[in-house]
């Protein structure tokens, strides 16, 4: 029994998810007659309340399309120093977009409204135009961290008053949802642009999907021809996305749980220091004592059990639909046992 | 029954296919864990005799990873003045490598050896630094015109002599293979890189490979990354892939079959003018007289017929997997009655 | 007595301009303090009925700021496939723009309306989106060729038509006024900006001036800030501008009967072939029979005269104001003996 | 009697220094031409010990066409957060190389060894590629501070070994050889490329020097193209810069006493709190209690002395050539009666 806890992008498609794949009613997407590519993108734009929504093959095309979109060559966005988009999209910002990034140091991944405004240009030429602000929810690096929706809102308010376009990186969005009880609308309604991903918690093989105006969508559609993203029979994906939409949303909490789980039986370890709050399916701990981080991993893969030491002290394991009840029983016994 | 000429992008896969792509056995492609994903980058490095290659969603991204690589900004592409690279990639020539196109008018999208020597900038700081030539086999523009072998390695020479990598956009390559004869190792060992597209002529529902050496393909996949290329569960459609290579090539040659005998019909028409020499699977043809190109379609498709206007007095028609031998019956017989 | 007829960028400054260098009142231009440039930039843009103006080092940064200022990535100018913008200016407009160029074959430098109007890509996601127009008056290439005011004006009505931007490239435009008689405001009235450089016949060692709307202009600094081509205590370059505005376009004429002179005399040679019409102060020829282009250049060299031979079978003479009216007999005479 | 201390980019050509430039000896300087410029570039190279040298009209030029010939696109640079190269070119980093921005927190201005270790990224698609760190000497945002040697030569090991390049911006490299002690050889084997300004402490108006290879200075030499910045008959600009590195340089050592002589004036005042250490020609200080810093800048410009308010409790003064010793008294004894 392989207990695979390096990332939820691991899962693979349930029986139910394959059939509705297998069973997709496909067309050329690019000359927008796949009518499951357009029934998700209605649904997705529905759901969040915009007026329209673009099927991309993956959450990194997403972020870069939406961040070409909303600035110029030579602009600045900002985003928490360890956010996807700046340290994990091999520079897309500055390749795709010309756009520089002032990166400030937030909580587990989250900035604050008073951060961001003090981080606006003035209008000077020395100075980049600063024109968009990224944030990610729930944060990777920040071990799964929720932001709290009045930080979102007052972050919103700083972005209106400055004229910033504000796009949000939802590779994790419905486990935030989940975790913290908001709607989509009420997210469509605060963000200028929003990427959710189908892959990691959702358990679809490939697809994520980008959510905005029609004038923003219209623009995204060039943007995703231009790096080679239009797809054709993109219908098979897209069937995938849309069984995730209607059964896996509501299944997160039992990820969540089990991370939680994991984490109680981890903090009664004398070689486990510090356990980020888990908020959600990531969790991230420090390893002290008689383990190294890589050694602890390394212990743990002889019992088929898999997680990455993202620092020589931290380890971080995510749960997902992969990861079922039964094996989070063993992985606390193995933990136990240590 | 549709009869659906306007491109070989609207294929749907076959039941086999289908069946291949429920069946992959999957992985996380950007762990480098997809078996079938790492399977097909190997047989298809292997069938043109080079070291690697790398999945891609797209011919597109293919093709604009590819001219990324070989490039820096500001450097020259030399490419036919209808090159797919050049008119139908969003400008992306420009806008993912900075590059420049110098667009040499040829013979049905085909140019000679002389043009590309003539066209290549002296060292000169006032000039854009010529560094890649990109030849497309078979022509989309060109009516699915295909290379002579000559002609290629005489490119191919220039190249060499002057310091030039050379690209092939191979969107429909194996077309091209049926109908010449020559060897997917002896491309492998003519150009730097070869796109090819699994849709198409292949019928697979998404995917395209790029094809190169060791460096090349390492480059590659930071390209691929920074575009948002890369796919996680991809060995569902990279399992098509491997389908179509194993099964779909050999079939091509009836597509050619087909289209000649559309042709044949067409030339006893009147309202039929030049009809551009049928050497693959894309027909081209005047319309002249009582019909004009957007009148003709539109006949056409009152039998369920579709094909393109692709200008005032020009048809388009393109033959695939999908349009089965009783359908060109058929078409032939309308065209004889109008 | 050397006589330099390699181009009309060699003049230095006459003594008047050199004590106009001298005695310039100058200031930080970067915090807008430079009021000799203050100067330059209000009269010039007065000159042309515009909003303001900008003084940039060189023509080729006052061309590639203007096409940055109207064009996006991903889009495409359309203009001579000879222009100074493409050819000569280091695949800038890739470069700094990311934006693609649709080079129209010409006469002399020169397009036409309905070339233009044809070139317009239509709104479609696999096609770059055109946005600018670039005309070239005088054209380098085209011998000092002189642009139609009607054909000028039927481009105009083209870009209008369909949203685009109109630009030229004025290197030698002041040539162009003394020739064909239309004035400035003319020019002004019918391109969205214009770059005219201050080195050629204007006879000043450094300096172009890039003119338009206040918006325009204040997105242009931006650009030039970010080349790098923000100068400081610029007012010296600044005064040989105003010192040619004021003393150097009248004499063009001048520069202009040279050239027909020298023509005169080459058409009656047996070597010299074809002559392109001279219309300001570029003359090109072709050369024949004893002579090829390098080997006449060589002669001419003897005599401590310089040409260049633009292509094996052509050469290239230019007029300026270092060329005087002595030298032009002494030329003549050269020939003759020839 | 103007004391403008707002910065040393206000400075005007001694009567010297315009003679100079009035009898330089000049010519077309794309052509290679120019004598003056020539013989400029030579001299730069060899006081660095550097194979050659390229006349740029600024040194946000220099510094930009340094970090495009050392970087490709998608790569990532590292600097200090407040480098003049980061903050203060327009985002020049990603607008003109397409490269990230690595900004670390330094000590006024300047970064250790140790830091650029941890920032480097190891090679992983993911993550951007670390090509190059750019230092600045002295440190315009630092007050003017100087790095100590020992610290630039763990800089040079750590990017020695792991194949990076490093960059100089030396817009007041003088003020810090002047200061420290080191030579320009010293500085031209530890670093792969080198800007000075002649702007600044040089007192010139325009123009600035990049010093590297020979391979580099070509690759430099089209990139400066491509901005615009090559300039005709440059050699009036490089005669002040020749006349500069004879006479200016011995005499910055007079700017950073009065800059000190300033601070101890300041440093008697209760409305004067922290006084960043005057290492150079830049004085950086605290204002407290009955002022703000612009209250203070206001009320210093009724005695018609000129300084900016860098933030909203920070005041800025620069000395230069301009500033004569009797100036720094009147300034001295205007603070004392404040």
């Amino acid at each position: 029994m392989r207990i695979e806890l390096r990332s939820d992008t691991f899962t693979k498609p349930t029986p139910e998810m394959l059939e509705a794949i297998a069973h997709a009613e496909v067309g050329d997407d690019v000359f927008g007659e796949d009518p499951t590519v357009n029934r998700l993108e209605g649904e997705a734009a529905a759901m969040f309340g915009k007026e329209a929504a673009l099927f991309c093959p993956t959450g990194t095309m997403s972020n870069q399309i939406a961040i070409k979109v909303h600035t110029q060559p030579g602009d600045e966005v900002i985003c928490e120093q360890q956010a996807h988009v700046y340290i994990y999209e091999g520079g897309g910002i500055a390749f795709n977009s010309g756009a520089q990034v002032r990166a400030l140091r937030g909580d587990r991944g989250r900035i604050m409204a008073e951060q961001v405004a003090d981080a606006i240009n003035p209008d000077d030429v020395h100075k980049a135009r600063t024109s968009l602000v990224c944030l990610e929810n729930t944060s990777n690096r920040g071990g799964g961290s929720c932001y709290n929706w009045e930080a979102i809102q007052g972050i919103s308010q700083v972005c209106k008053m400055n004229g910033l376009q504000l796009h949000l990186d939802g590779a994790r969005l419905f486990n935030a949802l989940v975790a913290t009880g908001q709607s989509p609308r009420q997210y469509g309604e605060t963000f200028d642009s929003i990427s959710v991903c189908f892959n990691k918690g959702m358990g679809c093989p490939i697809g994520s999907i980008l959510i905005g105006s029609g004038d923003f969508i219209r623009k995204a559609r060039r943007v995703r021809k231009v790096f080679g993203g239009g797809m054709r029979q993109a219908g098979f994906m897209a069937a995938a996305g849309l069984y995730a939409l209607e059964h896996h949303i509501c299944r997160l909490q039992t990820d969540h749980d089990h991370a939680k789980q994991i984490a109680t039986a981890l903090s009664k370890k004398d070689f486990v220091g510090t356990i980020m709050p888990v908020e959600t399916n990531i969790l991230i701990f420090e390893v002290t004592g008689r383990y190294t981080a890589t050694t602890l991993a390394d212990t743990l893969k002889h019992y088929n059990i898999h997680c990455i030491a993202i620092s020589p002290t931290q380890i971080r394991m995510v749960t997902h639909i992969d990861v079922h009840a039964v094996m989070v029983s063993h992985l606390v016994s193995v933990i136990d046992d240590l």
